[in-house]
C-alpha cells in the first residue's frame, strides 16, 4: 500500500509516518519509484505500535526506537516482549541481586507470600512499599497484609486482560494490544472501583 | 490539648494549623489565654481529614471548605459524605435527568446491566464511556460487555474497601479513611494489576 493507504488505516497523519520513517522507528518501504514506495501489513502493524507506545504510553521517540528494537530481538519470547512494551523489564541491565538492600521490602513479603514471580528491578515494588509507608505515616492501619486480598483480585483481572490478547496470533499486535489495554483500562478501572464503592457504600448505608 | 500538640498528633506544622483555622476549615479552639487555646480530638480528626482532602486528594482550600461544611450538615448520611468526600455527587446542583441526552451511553448500558445505583451526574460515566471510544478509534474490539467481568472484580474490591472502615463509628473518621484509602492504594492497585500481568505472562509464555 501507498503512504497516504498506510496514513488512512492507522490514522497516524502521513507527516507524523514520513517522521517515524525517519527516525527508524518504521522501516523503509519497497521504492517503486524515485518518489514512492509500498509499505505492507507489517508496517501498519509497526506503526500503530509505534504510536501507542508514543501516544498512550507516553514514551520518547528514542525509547521507543529502543523498545522496538528489543522486540525485533527477541520476537519469540512473548512474556519478555510484554515486560518491555510495559516497562517492567529492561534488556541493557540485568538483575543485580547484591544491589538490594539486606532488608525485604514490604512489596517483597507481599511478593513472596502471594508466589508472583517478578523481575528484581520492577518500577511496581517501589510504588507498593513507599504507598504503605505513606498510609502508615497517615496513621492508617494498613501493612502488606492488607494487600493479599486486592492482589487476588488483581491476578483474575490480569486474566481477563491476557485472555483479550489471545485472538491474534502475531506477536506485533498482542504487544500493542497489551499496551493499549494495559494502559488505557487503568483510568476505567479506577472509575469501576469508585462507582462500586458508591453502590455499596448505598447498600450498606440506606440513606436516613 | 495546645496547638503544639496538635501539629505533633496530626503531623501537620503549627503555622498550616493556624492557616486552616483562619481560613475556617477548623473551628476555633477554645481560649485559655489571650495567647492560647485547647483543641480536642473532634479538631484532631478534622485536621487530619482537612489535610487529607488537600494534599492527598487535591482540593483546593475553598472546596475544601464545602466539603467539610456539607460534612457537618450531613452527618447522619454516610452513603453521601462518602459521594461528597470522594467527589462522585455534589449538594448544590440535584441530578436534572432532563439535561442527559436521548440515547444512553455505553456507561449508562454498563451502569444498567450491573444492576448499580450511581449518581446520573458522575464524572466516572464519562471515563468509561470516553475511554471504550478510544479503544475502538484503535481498533481494539473492546465494548461495554467487556467491561462487565472486570466490574465484578472492582465490586469486590470495593467490599474490601468499604470493610475497612467498619472498625471505627466516628463519621469524620470513616470518612478521612475512605479518601485516603481510595486515592492512595489507586497506584497501587494499578501496580498489582501489572505485577499480575507479568506473572500471568510468566505461566502462559514460558521462556523459550
Amino acid at each position: 500500500m501507498r503512504i497516504s493507504e498506510l496514513s488512512r488505516r492507522s490514522g497516524v497523519p502521513v507527516a507524523t509516518i514520513k517522521y517515524y520513517l525517519r527516525e527508524e522507528l518504521l522501516p523503509a518501504g519497497v521504492a517503486t519509484s524515485a518518489t514512492q514506495a509500498e509499505y505492507d501489513e507489517h508496517h501498519l502493524r509497526r506503526l500503530r505500535l509505534a504510536r501507542a507506545l508514543i501516544a498512550v504510553r507516553g514514551l520518547s521517540v528514542s525509547t521507543t526506537r529502543e523498545v522496538l528494537r528489543a522486540l525485533d530481538e527477541h520476537s519469540t519470547d512473548l512474556h519478555l516482549l510484554f515486560g518491555l512494551a510495559l516497562g517492567a523489564v529492561s534488556t541493557d541491565e540485568p538483575d543485580s541481586p547484591s544491589d538490594r538492600p539486606q532488608e525485604p521490602t514490604p512489596a517483597d513479603e507481599l511478593i513472596s507470600a502471594l508466589g508472583w514471580e517478578i523481575s528484581e528491578k520492577a518500577p511496581t515494588r517501589t510504588t507498593v512499599t513507599d504507598t504503605l509507608r505513606t498510609l502508615r505515616d497517615l496513621g492508617l492501619p494498613a501493612d502488606w497484609q492488607t494487600l493479599v486480598p486486592y492482589a487476588r483480585l488483581a491476578e483474575r483481572t490480569a486474566e481477563l486482560d491476557l485472555a483479550q490478547l489471545e485472538d491474534t496470533e502475531d506477536p506485533l499486535e498482542r504487544v500493542e494490544r497489551a499496551v493499549l489495554l494495559t494502559i488505557l483500562l487503568e483510568p476505567v478501572l479506577l472509575a469501576l472501583r469508585r462507582m462500586a464503592q458508591e453502590n455499596e457504600s448505598a447498600k450498606r448505608h440506606p440513606r436516613p
